[in-house]
């Protein structure tokens, strides 16, 4: 990759939770500087290609150059163009392929230019990558191959970032290659640009993914503001390839698990009438004619599933909140991962799958995902998450207590804040070894009003939190199915329950008792991976400040 | 069930596409009708409570009951009721493990009041309903085992609809059953109502379940708007369990196979700023002060995820149109099923995914959805979908020959509307024998800015659709990842290009040639199940008039 800090002055600003403090006024700042920017790079590269190369044989000046769209467009005619005719009938072999039991054959790689490292007029080296992969390629001047010294020049001239088609000789490197991931080298027979990037990127892969430790060291980093501004770029680091792959894997695991169970895959709508949950923190939209807004959770349709006797659901999708939260752990919409099902006498039922689910997914990356996990270690150190096999259940009055012991007051009916529930975690990891359980029989005060009350206190609620790392990422509860008691509570906690008459309505046609949880996605990724926010397991994050990209 | 048909008149509408017929006035004056006729429901309710059934002796009279809501509070108090004290210890048998091999043993069940059928003061038949199997549950008088007269009487006023617990012997039957789907009967000696449903409901599940042969036949049915107005209800019909574990399966088939062609899962934001793929269909909103809409698709971002390197990409996520469509396969929000991919030189390899992926799809389904298939079909009859294990891929111009020698013209560089394109499928499916086929090659003038047009002559496209059943399902192409280009297009197509920069730049960092392709899960499941009403595939439906439940 072509590394010019001009572009992406070191910052001192580490990757941290900076996002908020940009305002609106630097990006457009910042947006007309790369415009212009980006101008005079297409001035730029419109010279060096009209410069053009000095004359050589035709032969040898077919083994290179830029791709036309044309040839690009799906071409059938093998005759479009260089690029095309030397492809043809060729298979594109991978780069993490490109191993030792293959020296000595001819392949065709399609890579982004990694680095390009001129030697002299007559040999120089360009490291493709592909998939987190990469290999070095070799260009030698060589009559006898057919490499002229405009080859090479042109080799030379590649931007960071471009795409390149090579074809070439696989051969065993004569000391072992450090700089790529393969321990093989490309001799170059031919090489086209298939798509140019621009010469001066607004963000550089390599600073992107520089660890802390190495930008305390003074080497360039990146903020968290460029990153995610550039974030097509900012994606290609070994940590966020790594980090998506994960994201991946914790659905594949989530829906494994539960589907064995007997739980039905169902979607939502998004689009409701009225106010949600309530609150004043919705998306709220006209939707022909009719106030509408965005759902907060997929609570009230994910209970009317079980109503419709679906018996036991999960869903995997958009949940919207317009809180101006500036945290590290807040977004504006993120994908739930809901689940309800129905129970037959107590919420522990529910209790248990979650106790169940999460175990068998931490463990199931553990085993799935170990290089990826290694990917992003190697940027954001962190310690393997402590889970126990079978879940540590604790009731909040006993978390009370054992903050109380360590001198920390927290009120028995009210909700435990962040700290406290940090302090709270550090007491259970010394006395459990554990940094995942479940905090549960929460005060009903702090809980949403279709919670189902304790029988015997209802101070108390059949709910329960779930915590990783100490900080909160589940809720769940046993929710209240009896219509007249769901209104009553509606009405208590200020909801117009005109708005939420069908949820209610459906309560009055024979429903189970039933119960369920939802947590944050992008949230379970930040906290098994120890990172420190969530902007980084998000692919294109909303936050109060940021819509785009 | 309760089968009383003055609540839900027996309407000569038929389940078809009449949901856009009935106004909101209509929807408001039936809504007063409910609440009052739920209100009368209530008093009645109340009345039948206090009129206390008459003395009997303690034991027999604890063998019964509603369950009260401490009891249901999840309560770990045995002795907190009657029925906690006969649950204690016990646990629950599905409806479909009640097999002859059991017969004798007692079980304790949970299930829905299917229907009630009284015979005498001594002896009462109640149907219950779990997960779509159906038992038949005998009361019989009886000193020596306990059960009085009282609790007869108990049993036969439990409203369809009701959730019951039943404490029974599992015997086998005198004569064959043919009401139920179980071959055994339970002898109940214990049962407790644990949520009861109102005694008019606002529609009838048998109604909704009813064919449209049943309904010719002279038996009542439902119209669609009520059904939908009450899904919660409708959901439980044996069709409507059905399609809904055919629309899961379909996404475990979609991942499976997306998966092992080394696809990744992602998640793209569908609040976006500006306005989408342009065109006014979009739902706008306020985000934090700036203006956002609802993606159209996640066409935009999937592109970008490709941009970053993430090479072969799927979603499953929510689609928004705001179009004013009020045919039997437009949703104002549905489930979009999403691929993307890098190509290395034709748009032939997104066709190849495409002509797999789905025969895979359908061949899963008819694997392990026989019986759903079969549960759809007793209501909605249709046959099986005609598909070749190689799919057939047509070159559009080759299409419109085909129409023009059957004596249909079609504009050659225009779109085909739907008449034509059920023609075309007739046609194809009677020269190939397949009613699942790829028509490529579109003309430029009616595909997207962002499709790329084919390199021999402009007028076309590298794009596609897919056709199931004579009707469009999914659309395709090969994108355009040169940013003059597509910035040269967006503005032909009258974009405010502006509002897409983010998109644009993305290919100004190294893009490779890639494409995609876009479908709707329910109109997947619409069309596998030849079904006439892609509000019959949705949860919950959103059209132009439909925001609730």
């Amino acid at each position: 990759m072509s590394s010019e800090p001009e572009i992406q002055p070191p910052s001192t600003e580490t990757p941290d939770e900076s996002g908020e403090k940009i305002s609106k006024k630097a990006a457009k700042k910042e947006a007309a500087k790369l415009e212009k920017m980006r101008r005079r790079q297409e001035q730029e590269e419109a010279a060096r290609k009209t410069a053009s190369l000095s004359l050589e044989d035709e032969s040898s000046s077919r083994n290179y150059g830029d791709v036309t769209l044309t040839e690009l467009q799906s071409t059938a005619d093998p005759k479009a163009g260089k690029w095309r005719e030397a492809v043809e009938g060729k298979e594109w072999t991978n780069v993490s392929e490109l191993v030792e039991e293959i020296a000595g054959s001819e392949v065709l790689i399609r890579g982004r230019v990694h680095t390009n490292r001129p030697v002299s007029s007559k040999l120089g080296f360009v490291i493709l990558r592909q998939s987190g992969f990469t290999v070095q390629c070799v260009v030698t001047e060589s009559k006898e191959r057919n490499v002229s010294v405009n080859m090479v020049k042109f080799l030379k001239q590649l931007s960071g970032e471009s795409f390149v088609d090579v074809i070439g000789v696989v051969v065993l490197p004569k000391e072992p290659l450090t700089g790529t991931t393969q321990q093989v080298e490309i001799q170059v027979r031919k090489v086209y640009c298939v798509n140019s990037a621009l010469q001066k990127l607004p963000l550089n892969v390599e600073d992107a993914a520089r660890s802390e430790a190495d930008i305390q060291a003074g080497k360039p980093g990146a903020n968290q503001d460029t990153r995610l501004n550039n974030r097509v770029i900012d994606l290609r680091t070994p940590a966020n390839q790594a980090i998506f792959r994960i994201q991946c894997h914790v659905q594949i695991a989530f829906r494994e698990f539960l589907l064995s169970k007997g739980f039905l895959e169902i979607h939502t709508p998004k689009l409701i009438a009225g106010s949600s949950e309530g609150g004043a923190a919705v998306f709220r939209l006209e939707y022909k004619g009719q106030p509408a807004c965005l759902a907060q959770s997929p609570q009230l349709h994910k209970q009317m599933a079980i109503c419709g006797d679906l018996e036991r659901v999960f869903e995997v999708g958009a949940v919207y909140r317009a809180e101006d939260s500036f945290t590290h752990r807040h977004l504006c919409e993120f994908i739930g991962l809901d689940v309800e099902m129905a129970i037959h006498k107590h919420y522990s039922e529910v209790m248990d799958i979650v106790g169940e689910l999460f175990p068998f997914i931490f463990t199931k990356l553990e085993e799935r995902c170990s290089k990826e996990l290694e990917a992003i270690r190697k940027q954001y150190p962190f310690q393997p998450l402590k889970f126990l096999p079978k879940t540590l259940t604790i009731p909040f009055a006993e978390g009370i207590q054992m903050l109380k012991e360590a001198g920390v007051e927290a009120d028995p009916l009210g909700d435990l804040n962040t700290e406290v529930e940090r302090k709270l975690g550090q007491l259970v990891l010394e006395k459990y070894n554990t940094e995942f359980y479940i905090l549960h029989r929460y005060p009903s005060a702090v809980r949403p009003f279709y919670t189902m009350p304790c029988a015997d206190d209802s101070n108390y609620s059949n709910s329960f939190d779930v915590f990783i790392r100490g900080e909160e990422i589940i809720s769940g509860a046993q929710r209240v199915h009896d219509p007249e008691l769901l209104k009553e509570q509606a009405i208590r906690f200020g909801i117009d329950v005109d708005t939420i008459k069908t949820y209610i309505d459906s309560f009055r046609y024979g429903a189970p008792p039933h119960g369920g949880f939802g947590v944050g996605l992008e949230r379970v990724v930040m906290l098994f991976c120890g990172l420190n926010n969530i902007r980084k397991t998000s692919l294109f994050p909303r936050d109060p400040l940021r819509l785009a990209p």
